[in-house]
C-alpha cells in the first residue's frame, strides 16, 4: 500500500455503504480502517482487540455489561472475546484499528459481514 | 489499563511536557498514545512502523525522501527503519499508535527520550 497523508473524512466520502469497513493504511500486523455507520449493527465479538474512534457523529457500542457513547474524539477499545453491538443513530464515521487477521462479524456470519480486506 | 471511553484532547490537557507520549489505551501488542509536541524532534527510526494521526495543529514528518505534512484529522504511517524527524511550528497535538516493544527514539538516545511506558 502507498505511504500517503491521508484524510480521513475526505476519504470517507468515497465510502458509499453502511457497515462496510475501508483498509486506509497498516501498521505492522494492523489495519487502520475507516466505516460509515448508520442504523443497528450485529451482535458479535472477535478474537482480538477492537479499537474506536469517532470522527464524525455518535457511536453506542452495546455490550451485555452495559453500553458506552462515544463521540468526536472519543475513543473506546472492546477487548478480545467481548460481544459488542454497535449503533449509530443518525450517520457516524469512525476509524478502526484491528489485526489484519480480525473478521468483521467474528465467528458470526450474517448478510451484513464484509471481507476484511476491502480498501478504498 | 481500565476500559473506558477516552476524549483524546481533553485528556491531552493533563500533559505538561512536549515530545513525552502518554498511553491512553492498548490494542493487543500495542499502544494508543498520545503527545503534545512543538519544535524539532531528534532524527530516528524505529523497528517496527509508527502510525501518526494530527487531533490539533499542523505537524511535519522529516524524511530522508523528503517531508509529509499532517493537518487536523490527517494520518500517515512511517514504515518500520525509515529515519524521520518530526517538527511542528507551534504547538500541536497527535495520536500514536505503535507496538508496545518501540522505542520512544529507536536505537537514538537523547535528552529527549522518554519511557515507552508513561501514562497520563
Amino acid at each position: 500500500m502507498k505511504k500517503q497523508v491521508i484524510n480521513l473524512l475526505e476519504k470517507a466520502q468515497n465510502i458509499t455503504e453502511y457497515w462496510s469497513p475501508k483498509v486506509v493504511g497498516e501498521v505492522d500486523d494492523s489495519y487502520v480502517k475507516i466505516a460509515k455507520v448508520k442504523g443497528v449493527f450485529t451482535w458479535h465479538d472477535h478474537e482480538e482487540d477492537e479499537f474506536f474512534m469517532v470522527l464524525e457523529g455518535q457511536l453506542t457500542i452495546e455490550m451485555k455489561a452495559g453500553s458506552v457513547t462515544l463521540n468526536k474524539g472519543e475513543i473506546y477499545v472492546v477487548p478480545k472475546g467481548v460481544m459488542h453491538k454497535p449503533v449509530a443513530e443518525t450517520e457516524c464515521i469512525i476509524m478502526l484499528f484491528e489485526k489484519k487477521t480480525t473478521l468483521h462479524t467474528g465467528k458470526v456470519k450474517s448478510e451484513l459481514t464484509k471481507s476484511i480486506e476491502d480498501q478504498l
